[in-house]
């Protein structure tokens, strides 16, 4: 029988639809594993621990989490609903940029769920897709899931441990820009900030898939699905002799404000391009009564990288100029204070 | 203004204690990263990611989990609180012994830690404290944490991802014990199941560490701040020949399950030594009203290891011969049905 506290109001299950408290961790285990597709490990799930190549003798790691009502709500105020996949989708992209970032390929995942009982199973299976599809269209067909945990808890809460292969070259650190580099970035700017500004509003998003409004669905997405640059970006920018490289994770101001500090230098961000950028998203920011400008400047979970390149280097493919590295310190916005800064996703 | 609303009965924060709410990412991580020690990487915290030594171009790898209400609780039925130093080394102690688990040694940690505004900072400062003592104690002075995460949630959340280093070795998995094998174990039996059963009893564990019971406190302990066998008994292990092996973390019997099950073997557990283990848990046990048989069976936490070796090996210093592996299926205790198995900490 199944206890009515239980049952969120952000949550709701269909009445007779399994969930988690219904199953023990092995059950579970087996509806996940089959859909994250093949394991690439060396020795994959199912031991204490998992085994992976590390061919130049060296693994790139890192670790990132994703908290319910911290990073995504069930139940958005215009309607939207998170899903399962959506979550797992973010995952992946959020572990991997940071792989890229040092211009390295992601080789594997290890994945820690913690999940109320009254979480419906299919948004768990859902989970466990949004990892395989964010995997094969974010990392490579090297990566895969090879491990991971299960435990229970009052909130959804997915951890991932996310490893990467250097392939011989040096790892691109945030310390290493020198005055006349180039700034370049590569990937979205202000979309996920926008996004979030939508999930937040009162335009109905119940049914972003439907025929309804596709701009605001499209930042909708951008926001729960970031798409990530291209798989080659990071390792190119790195061929490229790259000096500096980070994931905008926190607003382009405050990451570039990260390669600033570490490096020792002053950054300054082209403000006409930057505007540029800014006047794209202008049609959906009117709408939402908000200034595109603090998008780009000051969102963050777009995930695109940001690097600083030797003046004569050839910028990789995609990668466009947004400013330059001098001599100083702090950043500024064609030579004046940013009108936007970053977020710190900790405090409050 | 710190909000009523803040503040668990669970955790009593004094009044002018800073809280983790007070405080932004950066002016909270720069409280924990000294606390650390020396990071044993080739690329520590403070980039988008580490990068560690990987000698014999493979890595090992696990994760792990422990949330509270599920994992541990901040005040139990018997006064005790779990101090930031518990759940510290609990963390490094239930990864590292997946590690070892492998036949591997520790290499690195990266931790993600999920914090309610209201946790005091003082814990999380002891949280750090214990991770050091953890890996100092449990690890190697090749260990480190090269990484981490903050973020905010509702409930406690730690979760490692560890490291290691099979140093040319084969991996010893789950599944190579033959019929005819001697069964081993090393480490601890029932204490940690002791230890939950009197933390939820109404023994008065206010003050583990004073003049009071200390055959009750020692099983605290052993919950709180479990004790792993010596440092290289997985690797010798693997070095003596063993064919299967695994920590013992949810219990003997369901483990021994998981080799048989693996290994397409029955195990039958040596039901003599394991009354004689029992017995000396026999006095405590009385005064809890439990069967010290059912912690030494069914217990699990305690994570000594368990492992199958052939007729022919010499047992490795502190392993002792508990069971034999046979033709067939199941585990069976002196030839008939265990009188406790282990527990799913998932189900419920």
């Amino acid at each position: 029988m199944r206890s009515a506290t239980l049952i969120q109001k952000e949550f709701p299950v269909p009445l007779n639809a399994p969930i988690v408290a219904d199953l023990d961790e092995k059950s579970l285990l087996a509806l996940i594993f089959p859909r994250l597709g093949a394991d690439t490990a060396l020795l994959g799930p199912g031991d204490d621990a998992a085994v992976i190549a590390a061919p130049d003798s060296r693994t790139v790691i890192s670790i990132d989490t994703l908290v319910q009502d911290a990073d995504f709500r069930l139940l958005w105020p215009s309607g939207y609903r998170t899903t399962g996949f959506d979550v797992g989708w973010k995952c992946v992209a959020q572990n991997v940029s940071d792989i890229r970032a040092m211009g390295a390929v992601p080789t594997s995942l290890v994945v820690s769920l913690t999940l109320p009982g009254s979480t419906e199973v299919k948004w768990v299976e859902d989970l466990a897709d949004g990892l395989a599809a964010g995997i094969s269209a974010l990392a490579s067909e090297q990566c895969s899931v090879v491990g991971g945990d299960l435990g229970r808890g009052s909130q959804i809460v997915v951890t991932a441990a996310v490893t990467g292969d250097l392939e011989g070259r040096a790892p691109v650190l945030r310390s290493g820009a020198r005055p006349g580099n180039v700034l370049a970035h590569i990937g979205a700017l202000g979309l996920a900030a926008g996004g979030l500004a939508v999930l937040e509003s009162s335009f109905d998003m119940s049914d972003p898939g439907g025929a309804g409004d596709q701009e605001l669905a499209g930042l909708v997405m951008a926001q729960c699905r970031p798409r990530l640059p291209r798989t080659g970006a990071g390792p190119d920018a790195a061929a490229a002799g790259a000096t500096a490289m980070l994931d905008v994770s926190d607003g382009l101001v405050r990451d570039a404000g990260r390669i600033a500090r570490a490096s020792g230098v002053g950054i300054d961000l082209d403000a006409g391009y930057l505007r540029t950028r800014a006047a794209s998203l202008a049609p959906a920011a009117v709408r939402l009564g908000a200034d595109p400008l603090s998008w780009v400047l000051g969102g963050g979970e777009d995930h695109g990288l940001l690097a600083a390149f030797p003046p004569d280097a050839v910028l990789p493919e995609g990668f466009v100029r947004i400013g330059a590295v001098h001599d100083g310190e702090g950043v500024t916005f064609g030579g004046q204070a940013p009108p936007a800064t970053g977020w710190d996703h900790f405090a409050g």
